[in-house]
């Protein structure tokens, strides 16, 4: 069996798939990066979408919750600079017209266009410049224009985030591709996040929303840079079947495949948004295993990655179990205390609830890592979990003390 | 009616009570600075406690614990430095020796002793060390101590915390006092913390520990600095009735006055600790009202004090209004969007869910106190909570990365 292949192209990866991105000051029009990005599929396509659970859903959030319940979509538009969250009637209002901007352009039905935006809350969308900046991308559509749609969603985050892969199926290419923002506000059960995916597979939306639901839940609800689940959080995924390629059964050795892709891209774009969380300096993952069940395993695994002791304990690249060990016990989750193991990378620093004889220069050195492995065993269960998770550290705080102003 | 009026002495103010302290070098036998301290009724006195509810306890919960149930204790014998936490059998058998010794030189029963340690998890208590320290602290008891037990349980505290507050109930006076530790591991539901409170009250067993359950719900559950739940929390409650005034009716007029003054006690305490937080260096009340019930406007208002964007929104003094909402959003609570509002100090930033035409200037001000309000009305249900929590700063990460080494 062939594998999954990393190919360049981003969102434009797969066939019939254009983006653009334009630089027009949402945020300050005396500052101009690009903050305004089109994907356009030049087929219709269907679309599935996962969102925030926040009692306050952003405007274009609710919008996009009516589009992927018909299940069809070519285009969705994001801004950076402004969330359009806790706006109102009027937030609406803008969704809608800016929605209704795209498919006027590009001569497809409104309500086949997704909006998203990201950025400050509570300050209405400058609709002037949206539109302008609608008009913008459209005109800047092209096969290559995924690096500028990745930039263009960014806020604190350093570095674009652009992955696409190919595999051969039944002697035909299948590609997957996203771009994803989100640095700060990133919680496992999504964060403030947008992700777009793309595919040139032919998905039903059914199909197509089961298979994102269960490659959400092993990527983006794995993650956690600082806990904080945001009103913009939105994964879209657009399949357009114009590789030819037709996924209709999950069971079927093509489905598992595609699945199986689906939740690579996934996690890799998640893993890179917790490397380039808030001020990260280390990208460390969680992994439980011997517990009661999954759900138990994910507990313990979150209630580690969630604690600022632990984290600031990664920042200093300190191999402090204890408050490793402290965080399991708050978790919620029953296990036996004198069961339980903690390793650092290959160090073992906790066996049957106590601490080994290791060494302390072995355990400073595993946690000094870029990238740190936590393991922790609860007993012997069959429950398993991995959660990803950054470093605390003081630029974290100097980013949000003051970043609205 | 008369109200309890502060007094000097800390938990030396009720008569009867002698306290005294040490400098061992627990944690460094090079350093020394007081570490161990010793706090003793002169006559036989009622206790009741209440503990960390994580899974890992340290030895000398599970000590007291035992004590607790019995209900009866005159001494406690504190060590900073060393949790003895995470130390299995041995940690166990330290503890019981611990308390035998100070049995041994106050001349009462072993199981009327109570100890608590509080420092560095996975490490053996140096008992040699502690040992003496009993002796130390036990020759240096006197009804001038209280201050010395305060520096002696001081971990990153950067202040003791000592109160006492005096009422007269029929014709004699009763006190009631406390001293307290902890400044980070703070979380609702108790935290790295040790608090031990004396009253020459008479008040027997169980309803000694209904108050204090009480009172520990409405102050030490309703902090916050880190979310850290420690393996050490520990609240313990002294009565001897050297005030010649017994409570035996919590519904009488003296029953529901001395369980107020106990409440108020441990709410100054519990606010002193969040004042002193690591790296503190604002205070912030979280008040929600309007809530279906209590519990939720308690979980809202939790979900505010533990969110790192609002922490450190607090801590940059940025009015970022957005950030409330979105906490109060990913609460978990149901409420209607459009209904809630929110207010900085005296300056209503939200009403109806959506921003108002408040001056920027005026939150600014409000958010740049060192005492902050944050008022959250959720609708005009009839629940009501307060939580205090700091602000999140460089000086957290700097205190907490290298804690350990």
């Amino acid at each position: 069996m062939s594998s999954w292949e990393p190919v360049g192209g981003g969102v434009c990866a797969p066939r019939g798939f254009l983006a653009g991105a334009a630089a027009m000051g949402i945020k300050n029009p005396a500052v101009k990066r690009l903050d305004c990005a089109l994907i356009f599929s030049e087929c219709p396509a269907s679309v599935a979408g996962v969102f925030t659970t926040n009692r306050f859903k952003a405007a274009p959030v609710l919008w996009d919750q009516g589009v992927c319940v018909r299940g069809a979509a070519r285009a969705v538009f994001a801004n950076s600079g402004n969330a359009n969250a806790c706006t109102g009637e009027r937030g609406i209002l803008d969704a809608q017209e800016t929605a209704a901007r795209v498919a006027d352009r590009m001569s497809i039905p409104v309500t086949e266009v997704c909006v998203a935006s990201t950025g400050v809350i509570g300050v209405p969308l400058p609709m002037d410049r949206i539109l302008a900046g609608v008009d913008a991308c459209a005109a800047a559509l092209s096969a290559s224009g995924s690096g500028d749609a990745a930039r263009a969603i960014m806020t604190t985050d350093t570095v674009p985030k652009e992955f696409a892969a190919e595999i051969s199926l039944g002697g035909k290419t299948v590609r997957i591709g996203a771009i994803a923002k989100g640095a700060g506000m990133i919680a496992p059960n999504m964060a403030t996040m947008l992700c777009f995916i793309t595919t040139d597979a032919a998905v039903p939306p059914d199909l197509l929303r089961r298979m994102l639901a269960d490659a959400v839940d092993v990527s983006f609800n794995c993650i956690c840079v600082d806990n904080d689940m945001s009103t913009n959080d939105t994964v879209l995924f657009f399949a357009n079947g114009a590789s030819g390629v037709e996924i209709t059964d999950p069971n079927s050795a093509a489905g598992r495949i595609f699945a199986e892709g689906l939740k690579q891209i996934c996690i890799t774009t998640a893993q890179a948004l917790v490397r380039d969380g808030e001020g990260a300096t280390r990208f460390v993952t969680i992994e439980v295993t011997g517990a009661s069940d999954n759900q138990a395993a994910r507990t313990v695994a979150q209630s580690v990655a969630r604690s600022m002791l632990c984290k600031t304990a990664f920042h200093g690249g300190d191999p402090n179990w204890g408050r490793i060990a402290c965080a399991v016990g708050y978790s919620g989750i029953h296990f036996e205390p004198d069961r339980i193991s903690v390793r650092i990378g290959d160090v073992t620093v906790m066996a049957e609830g106590l601490p080994t004889d290791y060494r302390e220069e072995d355990a400073a050195a595993a946690m000094k890592e870029r990238d740190i492995h936590i393991g922790i065993t609860l007993g012997d269960g069959p429950g398993r979990a991995v959660c990803w998770t950054s470093d605390l550290s003081q630029e974290y705080i100097r980013i949000n003390a003051d970043y609205r102003t």
